[in-house]
């Protein structure tokens, strides 16, 4: 593995170009000073990796969401250390970006610790705004009344989607490997995540988002995220106390149920209203930053009562949806949208740690044999919930089943709780982990040639607003 | 003074609501999931202030920039408390957003500290990205050929709006007041700034941007901040140990012309490139990403040579204005702009501590009187710069010298150093924040008027942009 760092540190770079210590009779300034050239060194690295794994996988006919993936491994802990983060164990030293402002811009030892953990940090918010921002827009793409007629078949590829792979990972897992049950019980629950990101940025790319599949995809993919809050509630208890906390876990259904009913319902008085103000507002940015705050505030929340912002960025987007302005909005939140979203991606990449696949170390054997266990339920757990729709209409199951594979940020997120909870063996973890790679990555282009085969692939929906735009100009 | 984080304290949330512990076994991840809300939440409020104060500010004629500041006034640490920033001496408990966590979103005591800082630098951050992205437009709205053509005169506005409030208010704190030499330098040295984001934002409220005053202004500001980071050198260097540091001082002239005649040359050569690769690339924010990798390199190169990042940002839209596909970016970099730069805008008003200008307290009365004489020299130093252009040429000095008024964010970066220092006294201190505030807010209803003399208001083209947008759907 390359590492950058150790480059710089071999003082490639002439001292002479070492920062004045000038500004340092003002700390707070010169820190955020300091902290500002770390998160504009870290964009130029994501937005030049991004780029860069977007068009290589555009030219070899994959989804560009995939590139930014993979470009985000090559750029993070696996490889250049250009994008590192404190969560996955990094240290400042690690971190080429750390070095390069020690080098040039007169960052000192003892500072880089704290200027490396908040640029990190801020990195992290502007790739959770990327997604928030992306499941607005995708809110706003989706139609509410489309969802609804979907509804209920959403409801069922979601629940199976979330049953199927539980009981059989944490069944498998007992009974084969012999593992205790709480372990089993967790691993299991991390199988029933699915990424709504990584699954409804792939949608758009292939134009299938508005399609029957994609609607019920999307719609599964919210149900599975609201499921998959639950389900963590009840492990993590399970995990602290060997007891589940039965008020938390009423309080979570029921709020999780009130806020997507309520925003709905919200939907049908509140849009109107949103028009009307819009309307009279006369100075810059009279659409877009009323709807970010709208956005937000549904964002904060759904975070507030223990849901995730994305969820309500995504309802907040169905709101909006059934505006008037929506195609004005929609065209003004494209290029937020186009500089945060690469953000999260090359973020999730950046975080994912390839050397857990390496065969030389002993626990990463067992965990590779768990985990080739783990990845065969969790495509299969999914792929199944396509067929698990009622009637006989014609509908592309396979396509269904695939889009709910990506585990993603979700995956990462039970992955890191395990750890610290010290609930996760070493093995496991490293086997949750790679189970999460490799459904993120194969779900793309899967999901492509289920939808080839039946010659669906529209063209991209999504480029063309860029195209359109063009040609307007 | 209204403090709302009072009521909130005062228990009117119902304990309820208060989160549960559940993910606290995750603490790294937990605490991004607050300061994340932490963010929204800000967000939310700062823009609710700049659409309410932008929009005031229109309905009585006024730029909606400053509406957006006083409305960052209201919602800072003058009034409301929602936005408070801890290099102002603010702690978490003054703030309402860290109330609002606690009561709802399951902040604990302990953890509030270190998820108050980091909130915090992220806004920070945000409006530091803010005024980067106004400057690169700016640069791409401006013209490198006019503004070479104004460039002798630009230089003459900066140099003698440097120099005249410098001499002026030295001579002037040391004669009258009989102030010790460093502290007359220092605060002689805060009259030289111009904001180069508040003068270039009402500019283009005004419709004025692009001519001849327009474009003397902005040029000059952009010399002016490389003099002010050359005389806060000088004078943060004097104030440390009573002496200059040539070697440093040689330096920044040095690299801050290389920078500027650097970047113009390079514009030559580099915009046929840009354009080359642009067209090749296929997948979303084909444009706007590219544009974004070049203006944040430029922004961390000039911060990396201890200029200032928007320097950077500004030179790169230079550059890029002159391709073909300016109109294209400067159509996507419209919203990027609307929703970055309120939050600079509004953050310069939260920081603004109107306590100093209460007369009930002793310090504030010695300071009122200095603040009287500066904001004289201020004004009178600065509105001179008009006709120090040679030449009999028909041209809005009065224009020319109003715009150069403002030191918004520069003046507070001077106070903020000196008190950091020692340098500064209370009273003095008081007096340079009360100089800068009054020039601050003085200079756009100013703008306005003496471009309104000459019947020179023509329609605001900013504005304009948004309505073509509309007109296109």
């Amino acid at each position: 593995m390359i590492n950058l760092a150790s480059i710089f540190h071999s003082g490639l770079i002439p001292d002479f170009v070492v920062g004045s210590p000038l500004l340092a009779t003002e700390p707070s300034s010169e820190s955020t000073s300091l902290v500002l050239a770390g998160v504009l060194l870290s964009l130029v690295f994501i937005y030049l990796a991004s780029k860069l794994g977007g068009e290589l996988s555009k030219l070899v006919d994959l989804p560009p969401v995939l590139g930014e993936l993979v470009a985000g491994v090559v750029v993070g802990v696996s490889a250049l250390h250009l994008l590192v983060f404190p969560e996955t164990g990094a240290t400042a030293s690690d971190s080429v970006v750390m070095t390069i402002l020690q080098q040039v811009g007169g960052l000192t030892p003892e500072a880089v610790g704290s200027v490396f953990s908040t640029q990190s940090e801020v990195i992290s918010v502007l790739a959770e705004l990327g997604v928030i921002v992306l499941l607005f827009e995708i809110g706003l793409e989706s139609d509410l009344r489309e969802l609804q007629k979907v509804g209920s078949r959403a409801a069922i590829v979601a629940v199976v989607g979330v049953v199927a792979p539980f009981i059989a990972g944490t069944a498998g897992l007992m009974l084969i490997f012999g593992m205790p049950t709480i372990p089993a019980v967790f691993a299991g629950a991390a199988l029933t995540a699915t990424s709504i990101g990584i699954t409804s940025k792939v949608l758009s790319e292939l134009g299938q988002l508005k399609s029957t599949e994609g609607q019920i995809i999307v719609g599964a993919a919210v149900i599975d995220d609201v499921l998959g809050i639950i389900v963590l509630a009840v492990v993590a208890s399970l995990a602290k106390t060997g007891d589940v906390d039965i008020v938390n876990l009423v309080y979570l259904i029921i709020s999780a149920t009130a806020f997507l009913l309520g925003s709905i319902f919200l939907g049908k008085f509140f849009n109107k209203s949103f028009v009307a103000i819009a309307e009279k507002l006369q100075t810059r940015g009279k659409l877009v930053i009323p709807a970010l705050i709208f956005a937000l505030s549904m964002a904060f929340l759904a975070n507030a009562i223990h849901l995730e912002a994305i969820l309500g960025a995504f309802a907040a987007g169905l709101v909006l949806d059934e505006t008037d302005k929506r195609k004005e909005l929609d065209q003004q939140i494209i290029p937020i949208a186009d500089i945060l979203v690469p953000i999260f991606f090359v973020s999730v990449g950046a975080r994912v740690d390839l050397s857990v696949l390496n065969p030389a170390s002993a626990d990463n054997r067992e965990g590779l044999v768990i985990a080739a266990f783990l990845v065969v339920v969790a495509i299969i757990g999914k792929i199944i919930t396509g067929w698990a729709i009622w009637g006989k209409e014609k509908i592309n199951r396979l396509a269904i089943g695939i889009g709910m594979i990506p585990r993603g940020e979700v995956g990462l997120v039970f992955a890191g709780i395990g750890a610290a909870s010290g609930v996760l063996d070493k093995p496991l973890q490293a086997a949750i982990i790679i189970m999460v790679i490799l459904t993120t990555f194969v779900a793309p282009p899967l999901l492509r040639f289920a939808f080839q085969q039946e010659g669906e692939v529209v063209e991209e929906v999504a480029e063309n607003s860029d195209l359109a735009l063009e040609v307007k100009n």
